[in-house]
């Protein structure tokens, strides 16, 4: 992991490394930065895609592994604080080698070929996640 | 709607409750955090979906309703002013449950399921939208 | 083009006008806001679109053209330094009538039907392109 921040401190450029779980290492990227409440943006590629789909009826995830070579077309979200650590939320886009989009909930398993990562510090009270019975998910409270 | 500002009242995060209409909400939300120029980015889930495509030769929008759940795999566009208000301008791009993405201009009808909204202010003059001939569109003028 | 910037000049609205080349316009752009390192978003239509899928193996771009219009659904990416210059890296994913995704690397050739584009100075050093033979692609060192 190579970071790039800013002279504030309040923001930040990461490069990801071939072979790094994405989510696993935005984690470790939210948590170095000591980022608590911030914003995510990543671009780059990826060896491996692990998706999810959140089925509101069932409320679980489905989950959908192509274990071939893709463009992150986008990658958003945020960081927020679930069991009173940084956890980061990322939804992507991924595009193949005709363009076709495909994506969902960024979930353990994506390996990395390349990332390019943006982190911006809120600077204020981190939202805090806790399960919500009605929706299914640990939303924040 | 929760609200989470940061320190300086120049960015927020916010969630957007189940059932609000998508883009009603956040267009509430950048008059309630006062945004009149800003960047937004949004991800979460809906319940039905409103896309529009602009048809550049005819000058009007097709629009698409899908009434099902999607993940919105992202969300990103600004606040600037038209008629003298805060107007949200948003392109989404949704995925379903294996992941195939679709996307356009986000319409009125899109229902939120849940939905974690991103503003930043621009902190400068807002852009003012007026119609513009040439494009069909109200554009920055 | 059109600039609408922050009163700190730290960040931008700029408006690319119709027949401008997306990836040349967003590249003037940072060259004319003084961004060497910076965050970016764009949504907006285009007339043309030719996107790119790196190919990992073979280590060398797949270009798709089509000569058709599309909503640009997402563009995001960054600012960073290559050859000394400022130089924007964006993937987008754009949508066709039916609401239909597909996306990868910007590549030139794109052009504007009309794109609203956002830029964030990092406000800190900037990163560094440079070969880098394992990946392939100039990525920052």
């Amino acid at each position: 992991m190579q970071i790039y921040p800013s002279d504030d401190g309040n923001a930040a450029f990461v490069r990801l490394d071939r072979g790094t779980d994405m989510l696993q290492g935005l984690n470790e990227a939210a948590a170095k930065l000591g980022v608590e409440a911030g914003t995510v943006q990543a671009i780059g590629a990826v060896t491996e895609l692990v998706i999810g789909y959140f089925d509101q009826d069932r409320k679980e995830y489905r989950t959908t592994a192509l274990p071939s070579s893709f463009e992150i077309g986008s990658g958003i979200g945020n960081v927020s604080l679930k069991d009173g650590k940084p956890f980061v939320h990322l939804h992507v886009v991924a595009t193949g080698p005709d363009g076709a989009a495909i994506g969902g909930h960024l979930m353990e398993g994506t390996k990395i070929y390349v990332i390019e990562a943006y982190f911006r510090q809120l600077g204020g009270e981190p939202p805090v996640r806790a399960q919500n019975e009605d929706i299914g998910l640990a939303t924040w409270r």
